[in-house]
């Protein structure tokens, strides 16, 4: 690859912007990089929702003074009042001359809105540098603001003929612990992990991501809370919301109002089926052992109605794979 | 990879062996070679069932006199009367002075017996020189003299989500083109391809390899000739096999005495289920579209019975894969 000196910094605020996954929720990963002279002068990301943005957090950690440097951020910088206020005020105010940035805010509320105020203030504003990369990194953010609803990702570990489970329900495990301890990571990048009541009580799951440093994400159970035991593992943390929903798209604009900006979605099979049926999937991660089950009464990694035909079907792009030994996890997105 | 002067002769017999693909069933595929003073001075591999072994056509290719050369076969010469006279009295006679080969007969009543005469005649024998590399070639025939069955290969194409039809029986096509066309060349690779009747009645498939210089393989419908159409696209060549099988290892008797040595087991569900049921299945093509088709009453690439825990399910070792653009081809063998 190739940079510009632009995109080579571009690609540092992203970098920094990603120390931030799991703790952004609802607002999106930002790093920030302060240039002056084309030495890095001051950089920073957006840590926990609540604290201050990136902008700031670069501007706060200047070694010299700002005055007529360039600032790079993956995200056009705020121009209202949130949980701390507008970046673009500080960012005038500390005399920067130029702003790069991946990005437009895809909130149609405030979209453009901090540009303009920039220029208005006489800096120089260049927008769309990695933009695509930008859009990936958060793309959780960009789908709930653009379409209305949670980013969906659906997660199944199945054998090569697709059963999650034998005709007895058992399940334990189709994956090898590589592929599972990836599984978990993976939880670290949603704001939520939804699972059906059936697997909450077969298998009895924690849900949550057992790493350092990885905050847990919210577990939402479709059921009741009547119908979960007091000792459930997945009650072990506070964390966890219950929703009786019996349609999806009423759940997703529960969730939408709880600002859940991205969910993973982990089955059992029903569960997974009334996503693709409802054909709400934005990301598809399918881990593969290489076993056969079979069983026309096993378990399908996704039940529900299913399609007529093939041409209906949920088609996946921008393929990627990843080997855990003899295991292969295959990432697609549905565009 | 580095090779001995022998490893690289006898790799030499396996490529000439690989010419015969197809056409030397129930013969295994073999390729010889006459090397004298470190000049390859003859070669020639066994072309079709009935005509000359590799080792007489090397012999008879030879563009100098033999006598003192080294033979390389990637399998024992024969001692025996089959559809022609043994080999190794025609090596005897030319004076050969040395012969490396890669592996025994498997045949038990024949094994070793063809390199004990060679000594016998004063001939220097090496043998197990790229011996599993010979074996892998032959693979159906080791298995069927072995295992005194058949070699048995599963293939199928489904969704990411183990579908080979929506709930509506519907499969044109799961696959991409350059898939289905290499899922078309394994049938030349076989005996003999299976299917049952269900699939013959639904996709009325021709099931020949289509590729000129590729022979088409048997035909073995599970079923009744009743209940096929007279103009079934499978009926036109007349090489078809109609067997009323109710149990696998019956079948599998009938294949044994008919000499037929390996075959492609296409399809569908509940066939390739009662082969993962009765555990005989040696080499798996599991091909993947990546789409998500879904349906609980959708058909699954595995029917049949299943296992009852996933240990107990069927594992498969040296994988390998090919991809067809966006298709996914995972090879693997039961060990």
């Amino acid at each position: 690859m190739t940079y510009t000196q632009d995109e080579f910094f571009i690609n540092e605020t992203l970098k920094l912007a990603k120390k931030g996954v799991s703790w952004t929720y609802p607002n999106p990963m930002v790093g920030a990089l302060i240039v002056k002279g084309g030495r890095m002068i001051g950089k920073g990301y957006h840590k926990v929702f609540g604290l201050p943005h990136a902008e700031i957090e670069a501007l706060q950690k200047c070694k010299e003074n700002p005055k007529g440097a360039t600032l790079y951020v993956n995200l056009e910088p705020c121009s209202h009042f949130g949980k701390t206020p507008p970046c673009v005020d500080t960012i005038i105010q500390a005399g920067i001359t130029r702003v790069v940035c991946a990005t437009l805010d895809p909130n149609p509320k405030v979209r453009s809105f901090g540009l303009a105020k920039l220029q208005k203030a006489g800096i120089e504003v260049l927008v769309g540098v990695l933009e695509s990369e930008a859009r990936t990194l958060n793309e959780a953010f960009f789908t709930f603001h653009e379409k209305k609803r949670p980013f969906i990702a659906l997660k199944f570990a199945a054998s090569l003929d697709g059963k999650i489970a034998t005709r007895t329900g058992e399940s334990k495990w189709i994956t090898n612990e590589k592929a599972r301890k990836y599984a978990r990571s993976l939880r670290g990048q949603y704001q939520a992990v939804l699972v059906g009541i059936n697997t909450v009580l077969k298998d009895n799951p924690h849900l949550g991501v057992r790493m350092k440093g990885k905050k847990d994400p919210l577990r939402i159970i479709l059921g009741q809370r009547v119908q979960i035991p007091d000792d459930a593992q997945v009650l072990r943390d506070q964390n966890v919301l219950i929703i009786k929903a019996k349609k999806i798209h009423d759940l997703l604009s529960v969730l939408r109002e709880k600002e859940i900006i991205s969910i993973l979605v982990e089955g059992g099979g029903s569960v997974l089926g009334s996503f693709v049926d409802a054909k709400v999937v934005d990301k598809v991660y399918a881990f593969h052992a290489p076993i056969l089950v079979g069983g026309k009464k096993a378990i399908s990694a996704i039940a529900g109605q299913g399609v007529q035909t093939i041409s209906q079907s949920i088609h996946l792009k921008n393929l990627s794979y990843k080997r855990f030994d003899d295991n292969l996890l295959t990432i697609g997105y549905v565009v």
